[in-house]
This record gives structure tokens, sequence and C-alpha cells, in this order.
């Protein structure tokens, strides 16, 4: 690789086609941001529209601001506009609640698909609340969870499988599922497929549709940088919205929720995924986040996203031999993280962060380093590993103190 | 009554000893304000929290804001918050999700807890959403949801009742049921009371406590102000909490969340309700919506509220005869609210609206006023019936537009 220099990631900063959209955000001096990957930085923007939301439309509008500033149609609006990055088309995705209770809705309405089936298969690598809610519902629903290693994951589909539950991009070493290969095994048993796109949406290209996926939620706290804590998504295929029954039937999923009428009747489309009133201050915050994503090219995106993890797994391994990397070493099969093992991995992250190179540790060995193509640099990742070096060379992740464990996300 | 002029009224508010409170409030100019109870006003403190929260938390510290600024702890100190005003002890009380999802946790876990018992009691004119959320936890679980009209619940009771689920305040009339009296009751014949205190929490003193209450939720965006879609809450006795065993077993109710591991085990306490990430941004501006409750006194709050609903319901009876008051008579049986028939209903809402003072319309024939004593003064009450008695009297409500419906909430 050419990029042997700190000059050479200036060069090829200056001729990134997505240079401009950092000036999107707000950034604190001092900070190399890695961990994007779990909570995005701040949006200039979505700064804007909270300010504008709460003093001019919460605050002026009051109850009006229902119909007259748009926010009963957020969920879907905001849908939409994620819905664009992953392949979905106008009305097959909707913003609401968090990514456990979307996951909780599709994996009981999933079942309810194939009815006679009575497994969800998933592995046990798996983000663990998408294993807890499957634990839950499967529970609930007298129905099975079953957990079976990446390799043998296709052979474990059978006549009893009813819903296959995969992260596409697993949250510990970046490894990227191939999506249409795995929709198409499972669906030529009868199984469904529902995908986890939380570390996949805004991290590089979806296509949801071209994979005729099924089901899918994800996060939108991550890569789409809608705050902490903001609402996820979910996506239906339009082909089974008529027949999806979720079981949190809340008076927003309901089709004439102002009738107030006694017994529950679906909304019509993706909105019966909805249950409680949406959640308006943070879904306006997503949504102002989003137009970021309007202008961006997803192309370019994974390009670059390609470019950065290369560039940083590369340096990492010449400047510090004792890191052993964790993510495959093929960039179009990982997401737009990078990942390397440690037994001192806790330390040295908090080493790093203490230099301002923010990354994350995940138990038991991993350094975690999450790269979001909207606002890093090439040069970011050459400071960053100059940083890792010297962390390295010196031991210092032995001082006091950074082997000291606190609750940390 | 002695308020027989604006003057009177005026001399009110000069006395009332929650006057400064309204100083809290962000209040539109021109705008009389009768609707806190379907989306409180917006609290000056809200809109500075927020901003700090999105610029100085989010914006510098990015991930470390869940440790640095203790967002990881928001749902149990916005909770014990909210505690304090329902007579809840520190640890019962949870602010997450929605009403509509807490409702079905606890719906689900309250099954639980009576094995054996299969029914959910409640009353046809519950507020949907609560009809809605036991009608698909009930069909999860092969358990039935009951419906008795208010005066034949208590006689509906037997040893198949596993859970009475109720709204303390009617939302259609504030019709306010004797919370302790009815716990007792259903106690006794060895069912739990689920209570919604949607149309309570910040409209009157609750004593979850001396009811011996098992479960409540509520929401975070009528009397408490937290905003447009706020986060709900959750009440369970202490007594209770061991043994709860809620179906949304999401990462965050997990008793280490952070050690990954793959099956789930509830954490200890009022902890294990949470499900996925709390949305930290409207978690606190709940929180500092609720700082304006820390200093108000209850016993004044609910004084003030049966004199502003009083003082309402003689005035409208005076000055509009052909509204019917759909509302109990007696201000202590009542909430914060105050609700009149009329077939023309909407137009007449609508013809208010107009003119600045906003109530809002519930089908099929309700005016329905809300009374939020920490920024509705007395002369309000007034000026709010001089509106509508001149809308009644020149039928102004009949005027082009204000009889064409739009969805409202």
């Amino acid at each position: 690789m050419a990029t042997d220099s700190r000059e050479a990631c200036i060069a090829l900063d200056r001729a990134d086609p997505l240079a401009g959209s950092r000036a999107g955000f707000a950034l604190p001096d001092g900070v190399i941001y890695l961990d994007g990957n779990s909570l995005g930085a701040l949006p200039k923007a979505a700064a804007a529209r909270l300010a504008e939301v709460v003093g001019g439309e919460w605050g002026d509008s009051l109850i009006r601001g229902w119909t007259a500033h748009g926010w009963i149609d957020l969920p879907q609006r905001v849908g939409d506009r994620i819905g664009r990055l992953i392949g979905a088309r106008p009305g097959e995705v909707v913003a609401a609640d968090s990514t456990s209770v979307n996951l909780f809705k599709l994996i009981v309405a999933g079942l309810r698909l194939r009815p006679g089936r009575t497994v969800v298969l998933s592995e046990p690598d798996n983000f663990p609340t998408d294993l807890y809610m499957a634990e839950g519902a499967t529970r609930l629903l007298g129905a099975e969870l079953k957990l079976a290693p990446r390799a043998e994951l296709l052979g474990a589909i059978d006549h009893t499988t009813a819903l296959l539950l995969l992260t596409h991009v697993d949250f510990k070493t970046g490894a990227l599922h191939d999506m249409a290969a795995i929709t198409r095994a499972a669906q030529a048993k009868g199984a469904l497929l529902l995908w986890d796109l939380s570390h996949s949406a805004g991290a590089l290209p979806v296509d949801l549709g071209a994979a005729n996926a099924d089901l899918a939620v994800g996060c939108g706290y991550k890569y789409l940088n809608g705050g902490p804590g903001a609402p996820a998504f979910a996506f239906v295929a339009a082909r089974h919205q008529a027949a999806l029954d979720q079981p949190l039937s809340g008076w927003m999923g309901h089709a004439s929720p102002f009738d107030f009428a006694t017994a529950y009747a679906p909304a019509e489309g993706i909105g019966r995924l909805l249950c409680g009133t949406p959640p308006v201050l943070s879904l306006a915050a997503l949504d102002a986040a989003l137009e970021l994503w309007d202008q961006a090219d997803m192309t370019a995106v994974r390009a670059k996203s390609m470019a950065l993890t290369t560039l940083f797994a590369e340096l990492v391994e010449q400047r510090c031999p004792e890191l052993v990397l964790a993510s495959p070493r093929d960039a179009g099969a990982r997401g737009s993280q990078v990942s390397f093992r440690h037994a001192e991995g806790y330390a040295i992250v908090q080493a790093l962060i203490a230099r301002g190179v923010i990354g994350d540790f995940r138990a038991p060995d991993l350094l975690r380093f999450g790269f979001a193509p909207l606002y890093l640099r090439h040069v970011d990742v050459w400071d960053a590993v100059e940083h890792l070096g010297a962390v390295m060379q010196t031991r210092e992740w032995d001082r006091p103190g950074f082997r000291q464990r606190a609750a940390v996300t």
C-alpha cells in the first residue's frame, strides 16, 4: 500500500469525495472518534432541529404540532429515509421503539407467518439482545430458540425452522454475512429471514430488495447518528405486510387510532408495526441526522470505509505485532469496523481514550474500532495508530487506573 | 361560589401558592391551553437541558456520556423522580419505552404472577391502547381479556381473574376510581391490580404505597410535561420484583448487560423492566420537566386543580346550558379535567382553537378540557369560558371549516 506516511493520508483526504460531509458534524477538539459504531457523532443539523422542534413546535404549537408539524407521520417519513439506505421501497420501513422491541414484534410475527414451524434459529455469537428477545418471544409462543455456529447454520435449517435470526455485520469482529445467499437458502427450505442491520445501515450498501429479504430491524444511534438511544427501525417486505400479525398491538398501529374503538384492528401497511405514541423529539433528531445521508452515495461510502479499515488493519499489524487481528482480513468480508485481540485489551482501550482516541472494548479481549466514513479521515487513522503504537511500545496501558474496569457500553 | 367576575379570578391567582410555577413554562402568547392532559406545555428547563445534553454531552463526550453524564442510570433516576409523585418508594419505578409497551410487559408479568388464573379483567371504557395491549398479550398466553361495565367490575372478579387492568382517571370523563378500595377488593379475591396512571401522575396525589398497589404504568407527556412522545413509566411494588418475569427481555434488563452473555438473566430489582437502550435525549427532557414537580406540593396541586375544574364546570353550565356535563359533578370524584357533551362538539372545539383556547374533542361528542395546575390560572378559566360562551351564542362553530374533520390526537 502506498499510504506509508501521514502526508500520503492527507493527500487521500484531499481527494476524498466525501470530505465535505465532515463539516456536518460537531466533533470535539483533540478527539479521534473510532466508536461511531457504538454511538454516532452529533450532526449539527440534529442539534438545530431539536432546538426548533422543542421551542418552535412543542412550545408554540403544543398539541397542534401533531398535525401542524406532521409529528404523526414521523415514524413513516423517517422510516422511508432509512429505507433508501437499505434497499427498501417506500412504505416498507418504520422508525419506532428500540431495536429490542422491534425484534420482539418481528420474531413473534415471523413465527406466526410460518404456522406449524416452531424454531427460531440463530448463532451463539449474535448480539445478545437478539438472543434475549428471541428467548422471551419463543417462550411465550411455546416455540424454541436454537443456536448453531456460523458454519453449521444453513445445515441446521429444516422443516421446523420458522425464522432465521441473524445480524448482518457481527458486532464483535465485523464479519459480514452474505445476505442474498443466506436469505435464498433459508427461503428455499421454507423459512423466513429476520436480519438485524444495526451495524450495517449507514456502514455499507444494503439491498434488502435485491436480497428478497423478509423482515429486518436496525439501530438509529450507530452509523445513522440519531443520538444516544435514538429510535430504531423495522422493515417488512411489502408482500408480507397484509398478513403480518405483531403482538405489540398498541393504539398507534390501529387502523383508526382516533376512533378510540374497543377492539384492535391493525392499520394497512407498515403502520401496523407502531405501538405507542411516537417519540417526537428523538425521531426529529434522527430525521435531521439522516439528512446527511440523503446526499451520500453509498458506493462512495463503502469505498472509503474499506480504505479506512484496510489502512487501519495494515498499519496496526505493522506497528503492533502483539495485537491479533480478529476481523476478516478481506475488507469485502467485513463491515466498517476492525477488531484486534489482546489479553490486556481493556487497559489498552482506556490508555487510548486518555490520549483522545476513542474505540471500545468487548469482553473478553477485543479492542474494537469503528470507522464512520462521513466524518473520519485517513489522517485520523494514521494518528490513531501512532497513539496505539506508542501505548503498546511504552506499555502505557499498565499505568495505574487503566486496568480498573467500569461498566461501559 | 364567589368567583363571579374576572377580577375575583385575578384575586385568586394573586393568592395562589402555585402561581410562581407558571414562570417555569414557555407558553405561547394568545393561547389558553386546556389540553395539558394530552400534551403538557414546554418547561423552560426541558429546552435548556436538551440543548446541554445534545451539544455538551452527546457532542463532546460521545460514547463516554453513558458513564460521564450518568445516561445509563437515567431510567432509574427519572423513575424515582416520578415515584415521589405517585407514592412509590425509591427503586419501584423506572422510566422507559411507551405506556403501551410497559402495559405489555406488566400484563404478561402479572399473568405469570398468578399461575392457574387466565383472565385479565377490564372495562370497555378503558383507554383503547390498554385494551389493545391486553388483547395482544392474552392471545399470546392463551389467556382471556374480559370486559365488564364499571358498576359490575368488582362482582366480575373470580378465581380465574389474574389481573384487573384499570385506568385510574377515565380519559373521557375524568371519573376517578377509588384506588385503595378496588385494589383491596381485587386482592381479597386473589387478583392483582395493574393501574394506568396516565391521567393521574401530576394531576392529583396518588399513593400507590398506601393503596398496597401491585403494578402500574403511566405517561410522561401529559401532566408530567416530558414532551411529545416522552418516555413512559412503570411501577412494580418491591414485594413483586424478585418474581417478576416480563417478556421483553432485552439487554438493558439483563443482570450484566456488558458481559454480553448468550443467555438472559434478569437484573435485580426494577431494572429488569428495561428492554432496549434508554432514549437519553427524551429521558433528559422528561427529567428536566420533573424538576418543576420537585418543588410542587401535591396537596396544593390538588386543591388548585379542584378549584379550577369546579370554576370551569360551573361557569360553563351558567353560560352554555346546551352543553351537558359529562364529568362527575363532585370535584373529588374526578381528575384534573372536565368534559361536556354536544352533538357539534368537534366543530365547537375547532372554533375555540381558532380563538386560541385549546381543548380537545373525543368521539363521538365530547369536548374535553384539561387543567394543569402548574401553569393555568383562574383568569384563564374565566377567559376560556367567555370564548366558549361567545362560540355557542353566535353559533360560531357553524362557520365554514370548523366541521371538517382531520385526524387529531
